[in-house]
């Protein structure tokens, strides 16, 4: 089966907002074996939609319109896809009662304009959206199907998994499946791992190697398209073997698995708790590692010790070591592992100091440098990095390295 | 003048690259007048390529094609367009000349495919491309003109911005400038912000304002269309201005401004100090004020205080309270906000907790239930909220509401 996919809004068209459902649902659909073979972008204009909607019908199977079902005069899908269908709109009970229900969870009163997001085309069905008020929809038309989603992704992604790749499913005998499988490394650049899988990522025909570089983390995505999922899983299997046997350390996850997540791993299996000092990362450290359900099984707390004083006063780093070798040193850094582990009581310390600019940086401490210091009783280490990139990303960069030294360190 | 977008790419439809170039072109475009319509991504397909560039030029008077100039047989652009202009592929020396040089520089030899990015349609312009090796392409085609930009956004935005707007600024004496302005609120939910703003949500003509909810934050964002740039500014100004009457105590900022910059501002301004304890937003909170280049002149520092023990041993929150009413209750929050102020010498604390999920909730203690508390010397205050949405959403959330909390207690 083939499907096509539009996106409705005047957002998109003036660049406000990334269009990142088409890629989605693209990536999903081809998991179910469902070709996608044009991606359409138009305004909120009943016309362009109307007429973009025929068009794709015209050559595919399922044609799937994202936005445009909010509750103002904007919002065009559900009129258009009644009148293209041929159907008109009719008031539902259930939707507007979920509706009500979603503003009551926050102590709201449904507005007035709510009603509109409970009317959909005569002899359709409906999706539910467990996170907003926009239900997604399906229409049969002739021996083709319109699906319509709400535009914002957190709405429109459960709502796929949940209920509308099972509706797909069904609809044919799957003759294609593609699975595609990330493999997350850190610690090597990108230009090394490309040279150590070249023969991989030259590959082609059905299971093929992309490989992929964001601030410091490579993925390597294997792609494999087979008749069943057993077969797939198999071609991806042969060669995620080739590619962790090759580079086996700098691996921290595969699929889902999260940097944040295989240091929750680790930290479990080895019953160690941890605790941390930030400077320079300024808690986003701590935001990764909160960001892993049940991580008050492992983490204890941090110190987001900005100043120099707090460093001092309540990390005890020794006040001689911040005016020799300065708030951005190894002995810092050290002594703020060493510190923080203390003063949480945890199995590990660890210290993050440096500089994340834009302004900070002197003849010897350029932006971009940062220590990461690791203690525990019987080990300490330190390490010195050189980051380049934005504020932000030198924060992100320092952060995920971090990581990668807790889970080094451990294993 | 009106122009339509399309992506070439498979790796487009299949979901493992998001199409970031159209929104970035839209938006560029709309900056110097031009609308543009349409997006449509196909894949590295001949006929359907030649097929949605004659769609395009059916009705826009610009088509620009991204992606497909590489060396390889998948990359189709060139000889599509080509065929689309009626023009043969010829070789250009300088074209090859710049792609020997880029190998040069990185101490390599031109492959052998390279030269295949030297052939071009007879007759047509060609961009350098500072970055990379494929070269970006004008083809004047009966009144019409159609574009090719290279596919990664590093190679396509520089030469947009140091070549392509130039040549489509001369076309056309401008005839109308775009402008957009966000306003951005938090504190109120949408569907209150939209009734209060329903006439000019209403607007039609050459200025719009629109809205968009993203986790509790709302935008309202003009958008002005004039002969003139001092046009467009004077009808943004307008509106904003009755925005802001409406509205003005939700409002923290406009354009490029940030909550957290704002925060920083106030903060500056009145000469106060922050600190800040953490237990539910795990690090969130001190990550979103540290983003602000220059926050160390205000913020001191923070405790994620995430296990018990760390609230009771180092931020001093009394057993009692923590045993009786709770780690998630006002009490703990006030205490925490109240005893961080302390730990961190600063002028004001702030202590967040609540429960972010999945786990944790009780009968009376929902997941989403979250307190934040403000403590100055004069000043306490301490406040409930229910957010929805996963873990990390509600972090985010609960992380906003503080930074809202700050500002509106200094203000």
């Amino acid at each position: 089966m083939r499907a096509e996919i539009i996106g409705c809004g005047t957002e998109l068209l003036l660049g406000h907002t990334i269009n990142t459902n088409a890629a989605y649902l693209s990536n999903t659909l081809s998991r179910i074996g469902i070709d996608v073979f044009r991606h359409i972008t138009v305004g909120d204009n009943k016309e362009r939609l109307t007429e973009a909607v025929e068009n794709c019908l015209s050559r595919a199977d399922i044609v799937i319109v994202t936005g445009g079902l909010g509750p103002t005069v904007d919002d065009i899908t559900m009129g258009t896809l009644a009148g293209v269908a041929n159907k008109d709109l009719v008031f539902n009970k259930e939707i507007y009662k979920h509706i009500k229900e979603h503003f009551k969870k926050q102590f709201l009163k449904a507005p007035k304009d709510a009603i509109k997001q409970a009317l959909i085309p005569r002899d359709s069905t409906w999706l539910k959206n467990n996170v907003g008020t926009a239900p997604g929809l399906i229409i049969k038309h002739e021996d083709k199907q319109i699906v319509a989603l709400p535009g914002p992704p957190r709405e429109l992604i459960p709502m796929v998994e949940k209920d509308l790749l099972q509706y797909l499913v069904k609809l044919e005998p799957q003759k294609w499946t593609i699975i595609s499988r990330p493999i997350k490394l850190i610690g090597l650049p990108e230009p090394v791992v490309n040279e150590k899988v070249k023969d991989l990522l030259e590959l082609s025909g059905h299971t093929t190697v992309g490989i992929y570089e964001h601030l410091g983390e490579v993925e390597l995505r294997i792609t494999a398209k087979a008749n069943t999922k057993e077969k797939a899983d198999s071609h991806i299997k042969k060669i995620e073997g080739k590619i962790r046997r090759r580079l086996k350390e700098y691996i921290y996850g595969a699929g889902d698995e999260t940097l944040e997540g295989a240091v929750g791993t680790v930290l479990i299996a080895k019953k160690k708790t941890l605790a941390i000092a930030e400077s320079c990362t300024g808690g986003l450290l701590s935001n990764f590692i909160t960001n892993v359900p049940g991580s008050s099984k492992y983490y204890r707390g941090s110190v987001i010790a900005y100043s120099d004083d707090i460093k001092i006063k309540r990390l005890n780093v020794p006040k001689d070591i911040i005016k020799k070798q300065g708030a951005v040193s190894k002995e810092t850094a050290s002594a703020m592992a060493e510190n923080v582990r203390q003063f949480a009581e945890s199995d590990i310390g660890l210290g993050v100091t440096g500089i994340a600019g834009p302004t900070g940086a002197t003849k010897t401490k350029p932006i971009g440098l940062v220590y990461i210091a690791l203690s525990t009783k019987k080990k300490k280490l330190v390490k010195e990095f050189h980051f380049l990139g934005s504020r932000e990303e030198i924060k992100f960069r320092a952060a995920r390295q971090a990581l990668w030294l807790i889970r080094f360190a451990l294993l």
